[in-house]
């Protein structure tokens, strides 16, 4: 066992998913495969932040369904959000009597809560372990950058918080396993550009996803697919030439959710973001061809900024991180 | 093993913890059992933020040195604390090249993170782990309630956040172990008053402790001390009627951290709260206690108020969470 990886020895298995995705979002590609469409991007509720809350819980409540299971099957929920005090995820577990453990990694919270949660049925302790994790464009514009009443022009390297959430059940049974997990170290190149995201976490993504294919002994090509959560279009380019300089290419096996999840127009914005991009396309799409055929192994490498506004007012650059699950059909 | 307790089989260990104090702090009981007593609360920062983050900092970074570790051989840092996107853990996070695990519990972090941290050492994928947390009045002031500069008065029902810091290095050797963990549920007794967290964690307590003791066969009396985080001399006093209530009494071996950090005139305040409050309290004066005699068995149960600004505005109650660990000498 390398340093930062954890090979998973009974191979946690996801036994279900559940994704709601927003009217934006419900047009792209993973459409087709969520639960549930918005047409409403406020889900009936009069604030924004009541309807991320309210899509998480959704997302957590039909996992459980999708599982099979009842809610008093579910050990522990594991989640977190972008939120401050991770509302969204509190509040939706006051609604499950169901005991919690919050977790806060920003975009890279959904690999964070899979990776504990995987640990926690792996040593046999649970039988059950709820990940969940999501995001919303307004709550997010309104918290981290402008309210959208001022109608601020949006820089071309900007990307767009998803509107979405998933939910993922763990267990001991199944054929859908995440064998290892590797945790990621902050790295900071120095950015201090809110705009540039994809930059700024583009160099954990290399240190997380390098370190797991030494530590693992594998080559790139091990893998179908390398999935990023959302570096975008800019940053998933800026992640290919940091890793080809150190003599891996990932060029032919990497996607970035944050890339598919929206048509990209490069000259207009880099794609999507937020803990519910990852969690909607990896909980739908992705989730669907391990499950259908089309795809046996991921490499499921999320990355997260963890700056706030207090710290960028300080003048302090862009901590990221970068946490790495594989998930193999076994 | 009961459906929210873990007990540990290999009985993960505290090889040695790390506390930092501010001047207040310093002034009462932990004052001679911290590794450091901060004259100037700003830690010679130009910003309280920089100050909170530069103690959690010291703290994590004393406890490898009081464990005689080096920092490559800390294997994961589960850390988090009360700020926006807990950017104290993660800035402290960038200062060491050691995989980072955020964690948001509000002022049960602390429990969070020995209790995640105790899972995976004891699981045998890790050999040592890293929790840490802590909180500062002045940052803790601004973000929640009104700029320091306004003079507001206090409500007595109020407490004050512990300026202060710990870390505890978990490993497998050595004679004060974790010895089992029980995770909290979301618990909402629909209190809507900011200023009186006290009486809105006591109902989480008592889930926590009440599960804790049925799932375990042990009665309060099993352990010397029953440890709340920071519920106050006004929510010590609601727990052991809840609890009583319930015909189960406390009362003869509770002690609450914020109750006994600060000399508490109930009139004025009910004593310390934060996430440094049990870091502080637990990792200095209670855990000499435990390493040179006079207490053996501690169950330590860390409360948390998971609300925001935000969902305080929107009208929203106080959702809380207890988390607890059973630390015994062995």
């Amino acid at each position: 066992m390398g340093k930062h990886t954890v090979i998973f020895r009974n191979q946690p298995k996801i036994l279900a998913t559940a994704t709601i995705a927003g009217p934006k979002e419900s047009a792209g590609i993973v459409g087709k495969y969520v639960d549930k469409q918005l047409a409403d991007d406020k889900f009936g509720e009069d604030t924004f932040e009541k309807a991320e809350c309210k899509m998480l819980t959704y997302a957590i409540e039909h996992a459980i369904i999708n599982a099979g299971l009842e809610r008093e099957q579910i050990d522990v929920l594991v989640s977190g959000d972008l939120l401050n005090q991770i509302i969204s995820a509190s509040f939706a577990a006051r609604d499950f009597n169901i005991p919690f453990l919050g977790v806060y990694g920003a975009c890279s919270t959904l690999a964070e809560a899979l990776a504990i949660g995987a640990s926690l049925i792996d040593s046999g302790y649970l039988k059950h372990v709820m990940a969940a994790t999501g995001s919303h464009f307004s709550t997010a514009e309104r918290q981290y950058r402008y309210p959208l009443e001022l109608g601020c022009t949006r820089p071309p390297q900007a990307q767009w918080t998803v509107t979405g959430a998933g939910g993922f059940v763990l267990g001991k049974e199944g054929d859908i396993a995440i064998t290892s997990a590797t945790f990621g170290k902050v790295v900071d190149y120095g950015i201090t550009d809110v705009n540039n995201m994809g930059a700024a976490m583009a160099p954990a993504a290399r240190d997380t996803i390098l370190t797991h294919l030494k530590e693992t002994g594998r080559d790139p090509s091990y893998y179908d697919l390398i999935v990023t959560g959302d570096l975008g279009a800019l940053g998933s380019r800026i992640l290919k030439d940091l890793t080809w300089e150190k003599g891996v290419d990932i060029g032919k096996n990497h996607v970035d959710c944050g890339e598919i999840v929206y048509k990209v127009i490069e000259d207009e914005f880099q794609g999507g973001s937020g803990a519910g991009c990852s969690a909607l396309v990896f909980g739908s799409y992705l989730f669907d061809k391990l499950r259908h055929g089309g795809l046996r192994r991921i490499l499921l490498a999320a990355t997260g900024a963890l700056l706030s506004t207090v710290s960028s007012a300080q003048g302090e650059s862009i901590p990221c991180i970068c946490h790495a699950v594989s998930v193999e059909v076994v």
